[in-house]
């Protein structure tokens, strides 16, 4: 257990308990893991282009396998402990990782969110003071078990809110019918960690894009959807309908913080809003809702996003995160330290100074009180 | 002429002559200019939105009708030196708006490029030191005829760039066919003025998108069609092949400054690119290219995200911008002053510090030293 007032708090981190590591190996289709001769590892294939390619490739060139290895740090517990002692960090919030129950049958939805977010609850226990989690919602299944779901991982000791994509019941997170979820998960003083699965459509990257590897998709996709899933909620008035939602927006908000100046000056400025009378004086900002009910990770490698992050939503609402396992370093030892921990760690130092009250605050202080981490077992 | 030394330089205005209105008014698919009865402006049709629902409507309720109203502040000259005298902008550096010639039929091309360069060279003439403008090109004309009107349009006394918008020859600027293209202009020492028109795929919006207006596909569309074009630039090595090149990003990149990091990041952990030897010793960053090879305009309404622009590509290379005629205030007269103008402006003075040297340079020192504003006529 952390022994300093001010732990270091990992809350982008995830995990493939065997429960759902079972699950994509049964999968044809994305997202699947498969394995290929002569490679140590199976891959994990997640983007239509990986798929694209699945049947073309020769079984034995482990070079030009689809996807990404699951090493042990997908699935090994202990991995996941040695990754926080190597990186000191004290508290670890895992999530499963995208994308989560999305293609599940709806029949067996809420069986199998009951067993990963079990699983989840029984790694926290293993590591008492170290480890919690966001729970996975049976998003396909029925409302009434959807609802009751809410209540059950509410129950369990180390849960302390719910990761979601951006497609929430099919139709985007501006879905009517999503408010019921939004307040039973607000009622529940669960915090929703919304991160993104399903990027861009891949004509946006162009005919070049096999040679880019999975950068645009990744670097671009993944934050482009974020940013557009939370403006069709923030015009859609979820903020508004439930306002004690509290949202922590993956990839320091996607492009949020940067583009919140366009998105209020295209309000202010649109013929059919002001008609319709959503531009009056009651309408909350992008900033408001940025500062009140939105919380944003430090997952965005350089201190210049992070400074605009900072700047909007506020020193007290930003959280560290490392994005584990994804990323690995691919020139060195995995078992040693990891740029793509060392970046967003440098990114905080240098924005707030290292070694201030404030770099604490991000670190860890932050997760500690907004997660009620020392709240425990 | 302006009698300071250090000008305010709009650089980002869009210009509609009465060339370019005759061939949107003829058109009957997309981009268009339709007059409807009852209405005091014809409308300026432009987003698939607009267009899906152009046949829906009746032809009397200017309350709904499509698009936005093309008003004197389109195609008027001395409306725009009026806006200009309002809001004490000393030069402005002219452009057509999108999307300019990009669906011109390619024998036609090259006549009608001329006709509007021409054009906006005789607008500048009329204004002696107050406007220069950025040229329009061919794009879907043979490539001879192209290559000759970057000459053409380096012969004209006021050009000082051209504008383009992201599909290039119809593939992306990631295209090879363009290299020769990136070089004349760099050789004849043309600055690119990279702008946004296509947006994304209107299914990212969800089924909801009409109730919100135009703000996703403006607001959000736009800026991440820009960051696209320019990431897939930079992976595709256009900056390392054409190292003359210098091209201003509208819109403060798109969201190149927050997501750079993200970039980076996803560049170096990436397998094929690191095994294709891609990622080595000799590579570029995208901070070196923000640096080295770009400048950013400074619409972005916000001192968050200009603040983010500065430090991602220095404070020598923002340029201020105001993309009238587009954003006119909607409760208040437009003869006066714009929010969508003051509120970039203030952006400015927020994060540089109101009467510093930086502001000076932002507001026009930095365009008037780039763009060669003080070689006059």
């Amino acid at each position: 257990m952390p022994s300093t007032s001010s732990p270091v708090v990992d809350i982008h981190t995830h995990m493939y308990p065997p429960e759902y590591v079972k699950i994509l190996e049964s999968r044809s289709e994305i997202p699947l893991i498969r394995r290929f001769k002569g490679a140590k590892d199976p891959r994990y294939i997640i983007l239509p282009a990986e798929a694209e390619s699945l049947d073309k490739i020769s079984q034995d060139e482990s070079a030009s396998l689809p996807g990404r290895p699951v090493t042990s740090h997908y699935s090994s517990l202990a991995q996941k402990v040695h990754f926080m002692d190597t990186h000191k960090i004290d508290i670890s919030v895992i999530s499963l990782a995208n994308p989560w129950l999305d293609f599940v049958a709806a029949d067996e939805a809420g069986k199998t969110a009951e067993g990963v977010n079990q699983e989840f609850e029984a790694m926290c226990q293993q590591y008492p003071g170290r480890l919690f989690f966001f729970a996975t919602l049976p998003l396909t299944a029925p409302q009434d078990i959807l609802l009751a779901h809410v209540d059950f991982v509410n129950g369990l000791k180390h849960c302390r809110g719910v990761i979601l994509g951006t497609s929430g019941l099919g139709k985007g997170l501006d879905d009517p019918a999503l408010i019921p979820v939004f307040k039973a998960i607000a009622k529940a003083g669960l915090t929703i960690f919304l991160h993104p699965h399903y990027g861009l459509p891949s004509e946006v990257w162009g005919p070049r894009s096999a040679e880019y590897g999975h950068v645009l998709p990744l670097a671009l996709g993944f934050p482009l959807e974020t940013t557009i899933a939370v403006a069709r909620m923030y015009l859609a008035g979820v903020f508004d309908e439930v306002p004690d939602l509290r949202m922590l927006l993956a990839h320091s908000g996607g492009t949020l913080p940067f583009l919140a100046g366009r998105i209020e000056s295209c309000v202010v400025h649109d013929g059919h809003l002001v008609r319709e009378g959503k531009v009056g004086p009651q309408r909350r900002t992008v900033w408001q809702v940025l500062k009140e009910q939105i919380y944003l990770d430090a997952v965005i490698y350089s201190e210049i996003g992070l400074k605009a992050a900072i700047d909007a939503s506020g020193v007290d609402r930003l959280m560290f995160g490392t994005d584990h396992p994804f990323f690995p370093p691919l020139q060195s030892d995995e078992q040693g330290e990891w740029e793509s921990m060392t970046w967003n760690k440098e990114a905080v130092e240098k924005a707030l100074g290292s070694g201030s009250d404030e770099v604490k605050q991000v670190m860890g202080g932050n997760a500690a009180k907004i997660l009620r981490l020392s709240e425990e077992a």
